[in-house]
């Protein structure tokens, strides 16, 4: 065979291979992974970083009876090229294909199932403890970024591990980046550690030489411990992670395969939980990608020669960020926050420009909130754009720090609705269910880049309160829909008798579509602000034509729809009415025109449903 | 006057105190608190701990100029005492009387509203960044207990504000508890801080020493500085907070008033950001209070002289407790998860009977709930009590996972619905609204104790999946129920032909009650299941009744209700149609039945509407 990566489809392949075959293999699994995901798009630079990380631990563990769940997941496709996966790899993050981030139904090597950030070292302690609890014997890894580390909720599940002691071993992937470079007081804490890689060395020396002298008893053993931690705390600084109950080793070099698995070979029959710090380089070993890790994080497909991308058009996300652009120019006490997405929503330009007024908090959504609400205590109007399905993960703080206090926070939701190739766990259709209960929220959703641009300033300007924008990846637009709105109500794209279209934001455009293939006479209602509701419109159109159907980006219970349905049987109106919207299961990857389709929401199903 | 007490409404007032007087006080506060909460019940031993230090920071400090945010908010009783509101507090936590957490509408000496834990960090950074963008200047302060290191939030926003320099002053009030002992690898490493006790004083003789001096010089200072950093780190370890880049200072004893004042004083003008690490006692100075700190966390009205509450019968969450020690003993897969509350969720026995198979995680229901998956992923029934207004605090990980992969795990629900005395911030009325638009979520109600023991063992031992079991605070239950119950079916309690009444939980009482007082004839339907909806059970009563009413201790909004009357309006049901549920807006404090009645949920209110 002429390729040693046609002879790997799991552990035992592995362990028949030296270091130099190893070592060879990465090679290969990046030619193989450059090459992919230069045709599907993809997430290539976090990959390329771990080659030789994930084939030392795929040599040294043996999966599945080992368990590795890598936090996030986006950098999980060499374990899947390892586990049987590679020929998938046509259909990555295809409908239909093999998901972009583990999947436990797509192969029992994927332990755990991620997508967002900083879950694995409590997923992984929660199998650990099962394991001790059923006294079975086997490892549990969990590989996380130093980007993991801005999120608390890894600190909540340290804090439990490292006091109880239940083995478990923690390898901090260091490359100090999240999706751009990495932010915070631990981040520098972490270049600190860096510095003084001799110790891991002289550490990892020492100690596997006392544990080959035979008879050398544990009185000794202790003894020397005890000299070496006090030697330890003379030459570098304790680490965070020993404050919190962890063996904490490293750095260790993430690309060099002798010391990965002499090191993972040490630390597996460890009976205390482990963090080993690796250093590692995003893009490794595909030059454009080293230079531009942000841009090859995630990507659409490239020209492999090049690394150029076709350049895409405006979207809701670039129209945000100049829009802040002009805002700021004249708002000085308007402020932005991101979540270490300064590039994804769209703030790079911003930050650049008003740095002062710019703040990226990390992957921490929940103190990212609480701080807005602060910042708006202060008098000041915090701008803070995150994803739909990131945002979620600040419910509490959304209700109970912004919406109670009535706080002037704005929320531009990014990705709201379907996102297409990220799949289930990055679907953004629960936002108006999660939001539209909390009191005082307002809930806007532009159905044009225009009047997204409209809608900020309005948010910015003109308001007082909780405000949420809600706009699509991508562009899609409906037509001839003007800016401007008025608060609470809905604007009439088009009059008719026959039936009532209700849409908002980028469904607008399918109602349009649906109208037209319906050719009766519809009457079409945009809804840019969601809630509250304009109850006098929607009854009163529903009144005229007697059928009602809304269409919506979002799941089914507690979105849109129900509030119209609710609405219109509270009030009797005598019509008919159906709600279009997601269904009450995970919504799967493939792009937005195939999901929309399979549930039924493109618009010749939708026209099809009216007819019958 | 008599009391000094009498003459302190203000910073002011107490800066005309010596150190003596400024003690007296705190004695004739302790006598306030004790008199006054063991006559209105509330948070006591909290308060009790932390007088030497409001009174030290309100001395030092001048609010409202200077900001103090208390985390959680439970322990600013003192800190309401000290600003003009000692003359409420015989209406404390009493509808229309004072609030038992700080709230600035009800004084500007309110910097920002609490209740949930860890979030007062993340919000004095918000204020100590817009105080430094508008360039004014006075000090921002966060008092937090140790208990809030368990959440992960306040990491996240240490790690942003260390990071950044920002000055802003943390208070960490270490009296080694949450609500029960506190939990921890964090809370091991305070207790190694606590030893070194003479470093703070050594320090800050020293620095305090060398301001003084006159011409010193920065050359001179900074040299010193330097031996002092390199003979920190051979006495004492680096702390965590010095790896977050704060400036750590402590212990210092929390119960006497010239350190404290020194301690502040010395910091009020720091730049940068500063960890103060204060020693206090929970009950301090109120003997029964001191032996048995949680029992006086929130207790009820007392006997001062004993410190006796009224035997208080048996509850949701004590039948909860004894459910789960039976269930135990007879499955051995079931594990038990608390977020800090064995007590306040019933789970005190199963700690002690079941230690193996009991986890608290600490305030951190985040880790909690992904730590559950873990359990369940590895083949325990994990079962995860917590009160509504807490789970919120893990939407995400409840959504990505746990629903995503419909793993087994039990959410019993504590306070889901209107907690009373805590209100706004703790109310659990979201709950339905959160929770139902999640895939592969199945949510239970019982209206008696005896349904919650059925529930409970079915939803261990008879259902796989995400399922969640909301049940009241107290004992609140309905009449002549059937304990037994069928997955998403509907119980018709009482058959009727005029109209029908849906409710579920506490609420199917407030069904019967009105179903009595409207004398007609009516259908009263329980839901035991509110997720999925028995559609078939709804519509066959409405359409023969042709009058459908829902009652339900949620808010309106996204709650059962609302899925009903989409059913109703998809289905074209011809039928009268209206919900009761508590409204879009905050739902302030008071008794479960001035809260029931103020927005309508009372019988008579309810059937009143019902007549006309």
């Amino acid at each position: 065979m002429d390729k040693l990566l046609d002879t790997i489809n799991s552990h035992e392949d592995l362990k028949k291979l030296n270091t130099d075959e190893l070592t060879a293999l990465c090679g290969e699994i990046r030619e193989f992974l450059i090459d992919s995901v230069s045709k599907t798009g993809g997430h290539l630079a976090s990959n390329l970083g771990v080659v030789e990380l994930t084939v030392a631990l795929h040599t040294v563990f043996e999966v599945p009876k080992d368990k590795i769940i890598f936090d996030v997941g986006h950098q999980s496709y060499v374990h899947k090229i390892l586990t049987g996966r590679r020929s998938g790899f046509d259909t990555l993050r295809q409908f239909g294909g093999i998901s972009g981030f583990p999947k436990s139904t797509e192969s029992e090597a994927d332990a755990f199932n991620t997508g967002h950030s900083s879950t694995s070292v409590s997923a992984a302690l929660g199998l650990a403890r099962g394991r001790d609890l059923s006294a079975e014997n086997y490892s549990v890894i969990a590989v996380f970024g130093d980007g993991a580390l801005t999120g608390g909720m890894i600190y909540e599940a340290m804090n439990d591990a490292g006091h109880t002691k239940t083995p478990l071993i923690l390898i901090l992937n260091d490359n100090e980046m999240s999706i751009a470079k990495n932010v915070g007081a631990v981040s520098k804490h972490l270049r600190t550690l860096r510095t003084s890689s001799v110790y891991f060395r002289s550490k990892y020396v020492v100690e596997r030489f006392l544990k080959k002298i035979p008879f050398c008893g544990n009185a000794i053993v202790n003894m020397i411990k005890h000299v070496k931690r006090a030697f330890r705390r003379l030459v570098i600084p304790t680490t965070l992670f020993d404050d919190m109950g962890f063996h904490y080793m490293g750095p260790v070099d993430g690309h060099d395969m002798k010391s990965l698995i002499s090191c993972f070979e040490y630390v597996r029959g460890e009976n205390r939980p482990v963090l080993i710090h690796v250093q590692t380089k995003k893009g490794k070993g595909y030059a454009p990608a080293e230079n531009n890790p942000q841009k090859f994080h995630g990507i659409s497909s490239f020209d492999k020669a090049t690394g150029e991308t076709k350049k895409s058009g405006e979207t809701y996300s670039s129209r945000f960020g100049a829009t802040m652009l002009n805002l700021a120019e004249k708002n000085k006490k308007l402020v932005a926050i991101t979540g270490a997405m300064p590039n994804g929503t769209g703030l790079d330009e911003f930050m650049k420009r008003y740095k002062k007024r710019f703040f990226d908090v990390g992957i921490a959504e929940q103190h990212g909130v609480t701080f807005a609400a602060g910042l708006a205590k202060a008098g000041y109007v915090p701008v803070i754009p995150l994803y739909s399905s990131f945002l979620q993960r600040a419910y509490d703080q959304t209700l109970h720090d912004v919406c109670l206090q009535k706080l002037h926070v704005v929320f531009p939701i990014d990705r709201a609705g379907i996102v297409g190739a990220d799949g289930e766990t990055h679907q953004g259709v629960y936002d108006i269910s999660y939001l539209s209960h909390m009191p005082n929220m307002t809930i806007l959703s532009p159905a044009t880049l225009d009047q997204l641009t409209y809608m900020l300033d309005f948010a910015v300007n003109k308001f007082d309160g909780p405000i949420a924008i809600r706009y699509p990846r991508g562009s899609a637009q409906a037509e001839n829909i003007p800016p401007e709105f008025t608060l609470g109500k809905a604007q009439f794209i088009q009059k008719g008798n026959d039936i009532t279209i209700i849409a908002s934001g980028r469904m607008l455009k399918r109602a349009q579509e649906v109208a037209a293939i319906l050719g009766k006479s519809a009457e079409i209602i945009a809804m840019p602000t969601i809630k509250p509701l304009d109850e006098a419109a929607v009854i009163s159109s529903a009144m005229k034509t007697g059928y009602v159907i809304t269409i919506e980006d979002n799941v089914k219970i507690g979105g849109m729809g129900s509030m119209i349905g609710t609405l219109l049987k509270e009030k009797q109106i005598d019509c008919k009415f159906k709600i279009f919207a997601f269904p009450d299961t995970p919504v799967t990857h493939g792009t937005v025109d195939e999901l929309d389709k399979l549930y039924g929401l493109n618009a010749l199903t939708i026209a099809g449903k009216v007819r019958s």
